[in-house]
């Protein structure tokens, strides 16, 4: 028994890996067709996030089956009962990738992001690639010292999310209501991206040390 | 056995009731706080969620015990899955009533709903106010008619969402950047309130009903 539920939740642990990678290509896709205008690959973006979701239906069944097979108690519980969780954030961040890659689509083929906020989004591109990658990285070693570098991440992410506010309040503003419309919506899908990947580090580390605190502490963990 | 675990699952039931109820009492007050910009109603709201934050991790820890003790399968196990689930989306709409207050603590003494947007987030409000009602009853009955309406009154906040957008972008609106950036989240988070409520109403459609394609429909259930 003990090896076959060793050998599923192996399967499980590959799943969130597969999931997470998908994520990290999505989000490093749509942020590069907001920065290009690029039509094409925003669309790409948008069709293939029914793969992130289809996958998270599959694990799913398997940690459900998994439970009801097994019968898991104490720590082995917790571990199926993360990887659910854990699938359901990594399947959030992949609609909000895909929401960027709407704003980008829609505006087609102009800009979706104001001359004066894009050095901010080319910094809150860079980091949540950085933090789809070191989430991906986590949920294949383990690594508990990764969890710190996405919450320095996603720390980055929200300062950048808050200069996103001080531009468009500031005198110098000239964007239109479609461009402040779209910078406040980006950021905060930007915001959320980071928070949804602090969880899921929360959620790991929680398994590595059982730090329960760890899992609920309770700022991030919202909408 | 049988007993037992019926007995906690009645337990599970009312505390999902007790959470969706105080979710409905935040999304009432902080609506009310955001059109009459009152500081200590949005205070109140704001304060008062950690109570929502706590009940779920309550209700989650007994429907984890639950698993481990009484070693669910099928059906049985599905609706303890399916009851960590929603208390984990009545905790997202908890956090959105709570993002609402903030917003409105965040401008007070000034309205930060523009003039010409009022008369939309008055119906905004009430939408949300009935649909949380509508969810705190299904919930309560498992009259699956409810979520026909719940889902109603989701498209109804769905085009109000989209009125909100029709009016910033209209040759009228003279908002200022801070208007317009708030109306634009408050209508998100709307928005975003709405869906969880028809998430939580496909989930206990599916548990009464058993029909999977309810709950996995993939409209409405992301971010």
């Amino acid at each position: 028994m003990r090896e076959i539920f060793d050998a599923e939740l192996h399967h499980i642990g590959d799943g969130l890996v597969e999931m997470s990678r998908l994520v990290e290509s999505a989000v490093t896709r749509a942020g590069t067709a907001l920065l290009e205008a690029d039509y094409q690959l925003a669309q790409d973006v948008i069709a293939s996030d029914h793969e992130i979701d289809k996958l998270e239906r599959a694990l799913d069944e398997r940690c459900v089956h998994l439970i009801a097979q097994q019968a898991p108690v104490a720590t082995d519980l917790r571990i199926v009962i993360s990887a659910l969780r854990i699938s359901a954030t990594l399947e959030r961040m992949g609609d909000l990738a895909r929401h960027v890659a709407e704003v980008a689509r829609g505006r087609y083929p102009a800009l979706a992001v104001a001359p004066t906020a894009r050095e901010t989004f080319e910094k809150m591109h860079d980091a949540a690639v950085h933090v789809a990658g070191r989430t991906t990285e986590l949920l294949q070693t383990r690594d508990v010292e990764l969890a710190a570098e996405i919450q320095q991440d996603d720390d980055l992410i929200d300062a950048l999310h808050q200069d996103t506010f001080a531009a468009m309040l500031a005198p110098g503003w000239n964007g239109t209501p479609q461009e402040t419309i779209d910078v406040t919506l980006l950021a905060r899908y930007y915001e959320r991206f980071g928070d949804h990947a602090v969880s899921v580090a929360r959620r790991i580390t929680f398994l590595v040390t059982g730090d329960f605190d760890a899992e609920h502490s309770p700022s991030h963990l919202e909408v």
